[in-house]
């Protein structure tokens, strides 16, 4: 996969994502430092979203990217946190997904540069992403106007945050959003085996390094802030879950979806059909992932 | 090197070389693949050039992202192909160096990927230049308008497009901007020796596998549009060229520029003091990559 050769259909995400889990084949001892340069492609698939500009920052202690869409509503803020299973991804490899989704939401969006594990094992992340809540509450920014919001392990994070702000006794975030959140610490879940011909990256031994990274053999892995299928849902915010329907996380979303509406949380999760892990990566690519932003953008909208 | 840890000074650009450094000996058969994924992170250094949008198109059959500054002149294009040895590196990489010319400047860039080495050897990145040229002749930007730019090997294309559109009795870009350019193909420079022990990326080595991948083994190495050292100079637009003092190719830009001088070019050298290559990489974090853009920028209007 080049910038010469990328798919121009909704297989670029697969091709990426297959072209990745031939590297690892073929480098089973891969550093972390090639498996962070590797993951940095992640936004090859998604197309550079017009009339956004960017701004390097730092908000309550965390660097990060502003994603700022012409016209968007800088009072409505996006916290993202990207994927990458804690320790890969970045707030560059994330910044053209989160600058479309601000743009569809007409919003703006912050995507943190946490610090990663296995450096910094959980909670370093969690806290992270509180640290920037306070800071913008702090910058007079409301509450109700701000969504954490981020993929994969940054899906985890996104409910985490809010999870921790519920357990200091903080202002809850207005909306949480989630798109293949990976939350199963336990490595468990029944698609990691049922999906596993159709998932092109998502494997038990992928993740099984990568909670040993978070955890750091010191975590117990039904901790419900780095496993939230064990937190308590009472009085969660208004929650999108979305995921693809091969994939091998897809039970993490519909886990995720039972507990909080068994909680009595007003929760939505779209399931789409043949989409692969992190869909909205094709935003500006395929219609699926397009569609998928316009629903979030009317979703948001109904419950302001 | 992590966005976590990134260097907040000059000293950036360094650590990021010296990084790779430590990758390439620890990983001596590392696939052209991995090197990809490594170079693509060559934008680290740069800080994100706030008020720009951006927009991927083809232009000329060439894919690429234009780099649209706030107020910048639509009429006037920087044609900016990448370095990385014509194999590596991409329109992604040098986004937000090629937007940080642009501003300066108060034009619009529209950053190449060209068709890469070893998969397509010389003169196909000319060519694809010379189509990009083409096409937004064709588009109503005056030949004056068009500034051919590049660094490290772009900055060998930046010139020889110019010097491959004198040759089809087209039309001269207005002006040619060279950061860093490697020109040599026969690898015999002399500061590859004597400033080894300062430049932390470039090595005889390293360069001789780019040699080998984009002359295919069948190229003479003194074929002037792949080694304008070779080349007549007579009639050649306007020349911006800048180096860093200690870096493995700087005699690279000085035979360039005694060449140019000597068939009566407007040439202009600068040598930056203990800079590394491709030193505007720097653009927004250091004092001195700024300063240099500034500087382009009035040699710029100063020849309009």
């Amino acid at each position: 996969m080049t910038p010469n050769t990328v798919t121009t259909t909704q297989d670029a995400l697969r091709d990426l994502y297959a072209d990745w889990s031939a590297i690892m084949a073929e480098n089973p001892q891969m550093s972390m430092r090639l498996f962070r340069a590797v993951f940095d492609e992640w936004h090859q698939p998604t197309v550079e979203p017009e009339d956004v500009t960017y701004r390097e920052d730092t908000v309550g202690g965390v660097p990060g990217i502003w994603c700022l869409p012409a016209g968007g509503d800088a009072s409505q803020v996006l916290l993202y946190t990207h994927g990458g299973g804690f320790s890969v991804g970045s707030a560059s490899s994330h910044r053209k997904l989160a600058a479309h989704v601000a743009k569809a939401l007409g919003v703006v969006s912050f995507v943190l540069d946490y610090r990663r594990a296995p450096e910094h094992p959980h909670p370093a992340q969690v806290e992270d992403g509180v640290a920037v809540f306070d800071a913008l509450l702090e910058s007079g920014i409301k509450p109700e106007n701000i969504t954490t919001i981020g993929d994969s392990a940054g899906g985890n994070l996104a409910i985490a945050i809010a999870l921790a702000l519920k357990e200091q006794g903080k202002p809850a975030p207005g909306q949480v959003i989630a798109f293949s959140p990976w939350v199963d610490m336990e490595n468990k879940g029944e698609t990691l085996h049922t999906n596993a011909a159709t998932d092109a990256l998502i494997t038990p031994e992928l993740l099984e390094g990568m909670i040993a990274g978070v955890l750091g053999g010191a975590v117990d892995p039904k901790t419900p802030l780095a496993n939230p299928l064990y937190a308590d849902f009472s009085g969660f915010p208004r929650l999108y879950l979305t995921a693809g329907s091969v994939e091998a996380l897809v039970d993490n979303a519909q886990r995720l979806e039972g507990l909080a509406r068994r909680a009595g949380v007003d929760v939505t999760l779209n399931v789409a059909e043949g989409q692969q892990h992190v869909f909205p990566f094709l935003a500006g690519r395929s219609e699926v992932a397009d569609q998928e932003l316009f629903r979030i953008a009317d979703w948001y909208r109904q419950g302001r």
